[in-house]
């Protein structure tokens, strides 16, 4: 059975937990951290979260939303927590959210996915108003490098269910029919694939059968979004536990600047999912 | 009757006309214009493309996707095309198709619409699939500093119909949800507004009728990908021309790198759409 970034993360999530820690910079949380919305802030902020959680988490979500409020400064201070967390063996997940047309997805892909790239992560999240099938350049990438792609499915904030709960003319939700082509991706993957599903854990089941999915889940909307480790394995409970990555962003970050705080913090969400997924 | 994003480009539209130019340095275009697929390469070409376009574009459209493949030395290539165009008096709008969260998207109305960012531009684009009431951070940025947001409706790739045709328990096709939502925002506005509508020009017209909007269109799909001035002309007849951005990529930018070559391909195109929206 060959490596796929499925096979990868399950790996992690067996040795360490499904914990993924969103980093976040925003306004708000540097201010809070008492550092200042600066790019001197960002670089403190990202370099703390990274070592607090290392031995901790899976992997970490970089929000690159707020690195971007720095434009091409913010940009490096994510290269370098791509490069530190790379050597610090944490998967990183870049939370981006593209998608556009195929011919303009290769640029994505190049940017997220290729060797040479400064942005390379192991997975980066997109998004499929323009197609599911428009996302090619970034499944093919993803999986000639061991890397993957979360799809947008059905994500954590109401404002997005009237579009991700419509239906096509065959009577299929939109997030189903998300769903439905990862799967049909995945089954190019011997075993678990490189393509994965973004489900928010306050969300109901989607009528496609998630544990058909062949890929991993990222799940958002835990902790200061409302949801609980107990959502998730209510959510994910025909699905194996080491293929549901859950992120938590806020709860942990506001722990710091303290790393010893964070750290706690981390390992707190660690236990609690741990224990409700087992 | 307060400045808006839209009554701005409007008046760049009656001064200049409907073109705006994609400056969309992709691999491809690159080597096609034997400068090699490096970031000089990149800096030459758009500077090439600004300077061969200015006094005949309304507008440029930077595809932030092939800027990104290059990381931060990438955006620092865009950081300089923005600021160059702001000084030639040339709007820009930065195709990002960006769209998050509520709280995230905060993060990217800082990236593109706060003054003192460096990649702050005239309008931005914003895909919906979370929601276009997730977008309001965008809209209201835009809105206090009179700039402007293009979010995504129907887009001129076949592989978005399934997404974009789909129907809300109410019966309504998400891109006329979109319209709907659109409108009733730029009806704050006293004339024509800051949020506008990306419409490929090959698509059949929607149900909502676009002389609603309230606000300008983008039309992509035109040229190298398959639309005609007069599909342009057709879709929006009963629209005002002057509140239609048509723009034109490969089309143009194939004529590169002499810049006479460049320039006499833009106003063509320039030529073409003024005689087909006349």
């Amino acid at each position: 059975m060959d490596e796929t970034f499925g096979t990868r993360l399950r790996d992690r999530i067996r040795a360490l937990g499904p914990l993924c820690v969103g980093v976040d910079p925003s306004r708000e949380l540097l201010e809070s951290w008492d550092r200042g919305d600066t790019v001197e802030g960002m670089e403190f902020f990202a370099r703390a979260a990274l070592e607090a959680i290392v031995g901790t988490a899976a992997a970490i979500k970089p929000q690159v939303a707020f690195f971007e409020r720095f434009g091409s400064a913010g940009y490096r201070v994510l290269e370098q927590l791509i490069r530190d967390a790379h050597d610090a063996d944490v998967l990183v997940v870049a939370d981006a959210k593209r998608g556009d047309f195929l011919v303009t997805n290769n640029g994505y892909a190049e940017a997220w996915l290729a060797e040479r790239s400064p942005l390379r992560v192991d997975a980066v999240t997109a998004s499929p108003y323009l197609g599911v099938d428009a996302l090619a350049p970034l499944f093919t990438l993803a999986r000639e490098n061991t890397r993957g792609v979360f799809v947008l499915v059905a994500t954590s904030n109401n404002e997005g269910r009237a579009v991700q709960g419509a239906r096509t003319p065959d009577g299929e939700r939109v997030e189903d029919l998300v769903l439905r082509s990862i799967a049909e991706l995945n089954q190019r993957d011997d075993g678990l694939g490189s393509v994965g599903a973004v489900i928010g854990a306050t969300r109901d089941a989607p009528e496609f059968d998630l544990a058909h999915l062949g890929g991993p889940f990222l799940v958002p909307g835990v902790g200061a979004q409302g949801g609980s480790a107990e959502n998730v394995a209510r959510l994910f409970a025909r699905c194996p536990a080491d293929t549901v990555l859950v992120n938590v962003a806020r709860s942990i970050l506001k722990a710091g600047p303290e790393r010893s705080a964070l750290r706690d913090a981390a390992r707190r969400w660690r236990d609690d999912l741990n224990q409700a997924l087992a």
